[in-house]
């Protein structure tokens, strides 16, 4: 059966059914807006992202998967900035030839991944597009003295990541888990300069901070984390999609750090340091080379 | 020039140049989510919509007026509620085709319009997508005792809309104004029962309501401000966008309403009743006749 079938309000209808919120949400999905009660003393978070067949997935992935990554992207945004994810809306642009069962698999991730992570979705639109877009809108809260941004790192930080790098596009890409658990208890529990998701490739997103914080780096080879399905330690450095959270805490906070049970499988992967420094990679054979904050871009 | 010359973060500085920010922003475009800071006592609303080129608008259309249009929509759907706009974020789907200055031109209108509805842009995304599609997500504010649903319609209550409708394919959908002073005024002087904004069509925002409330309709034919660009009266009931509210209230209220200077050119175009009795026409001819809630639909 095709989406054209039960028509937009009927697939609006089976996303209803399958929707349930918390006491947070006033009115959902069913009126021209959510309605949610205010949020008190917390700063709130607000993020988007938009995935796109044949870009950030295609027709042959699993459809559970691909719902599960149209907001798994941005849960982990919430987590980059230390925060609890709490409401989503959710855009969905959908060939008239798409089957009402993809959707309904679709749908089953997304709703699943937000289950786990006491998402509420409260809303969302349909509209008719040449291929599969999804876009999910997301709210978080964070307790102020939480809250991480790029900005703050500074020089004689050490930096850290929470997993492996490189080679998602083998799998990873569909299926992280967004480290918000351990985002907040890092958040909870140290004093986190600088936050970040590894989106667009290790240096990349390590240069946002750079960039933001005003700093430069180094990064040693034999430190990194690389991924059994990385391609080399070039997949590791540049190649997109790891979701994992780099971060940089002082010498001493580190240190805290690495005798947490929890969390002694972070790895140290370098150090900020000055801007004129710029970004430099120390290679196993301990020479240094400078390397360019580059990654993943659409264009 | 097209979108790959300056690449995805060319892009995203270009729009961060142009956005400016309010105080209750913390942090805007350029770390992993928007900052905000919390809203007390009223309740926040929260909506999308996605607008997708060959669907709700072409290439022919003025770029301007095209970005005009997919904040322009959200911000009726806050109007709808009876609230005000507040922070939005916009994720833009970009064929790889596509020139800077279409772009730029697309940003120039909505950033123009949030400007003018004071709505903070605050974040977003970009893609490549084999047409241009663009989300927004927008967030608003209302005072609990002015939020309005679609649920509070009552027999008795007239039913009113805020202008023309019909025709709105002829360039309203590009150029409409979304109702927000409107709205603010009704809910601020007045008790509204129910409110929608006419997108799917006048019926078929109408059988919203109706449907939400538990309640039926009659509506009269010779009361219909059937717009000029209308293709007579079928257009007027049926055909979607014209981003016009509809509103119901007591006939005391509504008494009130015709005599304030202000509002007097809003139509009263019929009457809420009980369920039972469906949605009616009354002709010209002062016959009634039973008609659907069809609208406009996306498949």
């Amino acid at each position: 059966m095709l989406v054209d079938k039960i028509g937009e309000f009927g697939l609006i209808e089976r996303f209803r059914k399958a929707i349930k919120t918390d006491a947070s949400v006033v009115k959902a999905s069913g009126d021209d807006c959510a309605v949610l009660k205010p949020v008190k003393d917390k700063y709130q978070l607000f993020t988007c992202d938009m995935i796109v067949e044949g870009v950030d997935f295609t027709l042959k992935d699993n459809p559970c998967l691909v719902g599960r990554k149209a907001l798994a992207v941005s849960i982990s945004d919430i987590a980059a900035c230390g925060g609890t994810p709490s409401h989503a809306v959710v855009s969905f642009g959908i060939p008239k030839n798409t089957s009402v069962s993809y959707i309904d698999r679709v749908a089953k991730g997304l709703f699943s991944l937000a289950r786990e992570f006491k998402v509420n979705i409260v809303g969302g639109d349909i509209s008719v597009a040449p291929k599969v877009v999804i876009d999910t809108s997301l709210l978080g809260v964070v307790e102020k003295d939480c809250l991480v941004l790029r900005n703050g790192a500074k020089a004689g930080d050490i930096i850290f990541v929470t997993g492996q790098l490189g080679g998602s596009i083998t799998g990873k890409h569909l299926k992280f888990t967004p480290r918000i658990k351990e985002a907040r208890y890092l958040v909870k529990h140290l004093k986190i300069n600088a936050m970040i998701d590894i989106s667009d490739g290790l240096l990349a997103d390590l240069g946002h901070i750079l960039q933001e914080s005003r700093a430069g780096a180094v990064i040693y080879e034999a430190m990194l984390p690389v991924s059994r399905q990385a391609k080399g330690l070039n997949d590791a450095l540049y190649s997109g999609e790891d979701f994992e959270l780099l971060f940089t805490l002082s010498p001493l906070e580190a240190k805290k750090l690495l005798k947490k049970e929890l969390l002694r499988f972070y790895k140290p992967i370098g150090k900020i340091v000055e801007k004129r420094s710029g970004l430099k990679l120390i290679g196993r054979d301990n020479r240094e080379r400078n390397v360019r904050p580059k990654g993943y871009q659409h264009f």
